[in-house]
């Protein structure tokens, strides 16, 4: 039976831990005593799209786990620094897999240990509601693909093992394309929806009257666009499409930047709008309209004090 | 002894009908009859900057009150249009000053009537407190120019009356170059501060950082100013001065648009980055920046419901 470390256990690694415990031996390393024990103790339950508890092995100290063949970096992007340090010297057999938002969470992984390395973008989304309980929302895909010493068929590999448990996944022979779509759509709609207040709703496609959003959000996705192009990377999907798309579902989906400047939290914005903007400073293309959301987003985490 | 009639008693109108009073024989037209016997019981009180309590007589039909010299225009720039209404017919031998944010209230004002207009800003800001109390805080001019039918000299004479009554104010021979300086910057500072949450405190004049504020800031000023330069207006002052010298006041203002969105009330958007955006497409200028936040303070408005 596989074994997988799930590193991190917030709302999308306790998504992977909880239903991955239902086709592998799954570990959990979490960074507070209390939250460990919780999860020793009663393990994870999943409500919404799919209803399930699983045992897990959990503990602060990596350790304390049993050797996993695959390690899920499950933790925020502002995260993977210190968590994957926490992971230099162990694991030596197992293959890393990232999951974060924006670009260069490998890297940062890949510079605390040799082991093989697994690029992912996750879509999924859900609620946590406690230690060990978490809502399940979007049941939406996660993209693997091959990043350091890991092959196409290494993806593909760990994408049916996530089917497989319930979840959604599917591997690419380069995941650049579809993590790039998602940059742009993600920096566009976390950014726009973090300074208006409105979840992914049908103003991000209206484009009616001068004033409607739906012009603006179609400019940033342009200038990220431009960016992609500039770097030679050509898109799995259109990111305005993606945007249409979204909000003709119906479902108001709140992106994890609103609820983080709701809460007063801070965001991810370095990671997913800041990423873009220094990867275009660095290939020389203008990107006016994101650096200016970036700077807003800045600012509003400076307001929260 | 000069009769003035402030029409619409929000925060300005109660700040001129209350010290004007001191000077001048005052009357003020209410939109609510309770507002108009309030005032006529109690008259009007101001705490803060000054402190003083006026005499005034107040009504909601124009043919109530005495005819005056002088009418102020004080309400929000989107009410310009049913109070100018409402005193078409009324007053002919009076001349009228408008005082809103942004561009085009002389123009409402004037299609309602043949009266002599006059054409004013005004950078002094209040709280108010109640329908017959207001607090002054910021002591800052009223700007006045002649519009139609006046000349300097008249603009220089309600400058020195107003004056006369402890608030400040300047005459111009033309106000355009004030306007537009104002109205660059409080395009430019109103959305900042709605969108981000902060007052206008020194972020606004940061540029250490790529990420910093200030930049943001400078690059709408400078949009601002390529339009005035086409529109042929030589600004009075620098906005980029402007919102430098005020940050560094010590005083954290909270722009109207900030209070407006925390309020969830309609703000003047439409008015001041509006008629900037406007204006800038009549003349073939493109401003990117402004258009941005003009479409994202919209969706904020939209978000309240």
């Amino acid at each position: 039976m596989t074994r997988v470390c799930v590193a991190g256990a917030g709302t999308i690694g306790s998504l992977f831990a909880a239903h991955l415990a239902q086709v592998a031996e799954v570990s959990v390393l979490t960074r507070r005593e209390e939250h460990a024990s919780a999860l020793n103790e009663r393990g994870l339950t999943v409500t919404g799209r799919t209803e399930l508890t699983s045992s897990v092995t959990a503990a602060t100290d990596p350790a304390q786990l049993p050797e996993p063949d695959l390690v899920i970096v499950a933790c925020k992007g502002s995260d993977v620094e210190p968590l994957t340090q926490r992971l230099a010297g162990h694991f030596p057999a197992a293959t890393l897999m990232t999951v974060q938002n924006g670009l260069g969470a490998e890297e940062i992984a890949g510079t605390h240990g040799t082991w093989p390395l697994l690029s992912a973008v996750t879509f999924m989304s859900g609620t946590r509601l406690g230690d060990t309980a978490v809502e399940y929302v979007l049941d939406t895909e996660t993209w693997i693909g091959p990043y350091r010493d890991t092959t196409p068929d290494d993806a593909r590999a760990v994408a049916e093992l996530i089917v497989s448990s319930g979840l959604r996944a599917e591997g690419f022979d380069d995941l650049r394309p579809a993590q790039w779509s998602k940059l742009i759509f993600n920096a566009t709609v976390n950014a726009v929806a973090a300074l208006t207040g409105l979840p992914h709703d049908p103003h991000f496609a209206e484009t009616a009257q001068l004033s409607d959003l739906g012009h603006l959000v179609r400019d940033l996705v342009d200038e990220g666009k431009a960016v992609a192009a500039a770097a030679g990377v050509e898109l799995w999907e259109d990111p305005w499409e993606m945007n249409v798309l979204a909000t003709q579902r119906g479902h108001r989906h709140s992106p994890s930047m609103l609820e983080d400047v709701k809460a007063h939290r801070p965001t991810e914005i370095d990671l997913i709008t800041g990423s873009l903007v220094r990867e275009a400073q660095k290939i020389g293309v203008p990107v006016p309209l994101h650096t200016a959301l970036y700077r807003l987003v800045k600012a509003k985490e400076a307001s929260y004090s």
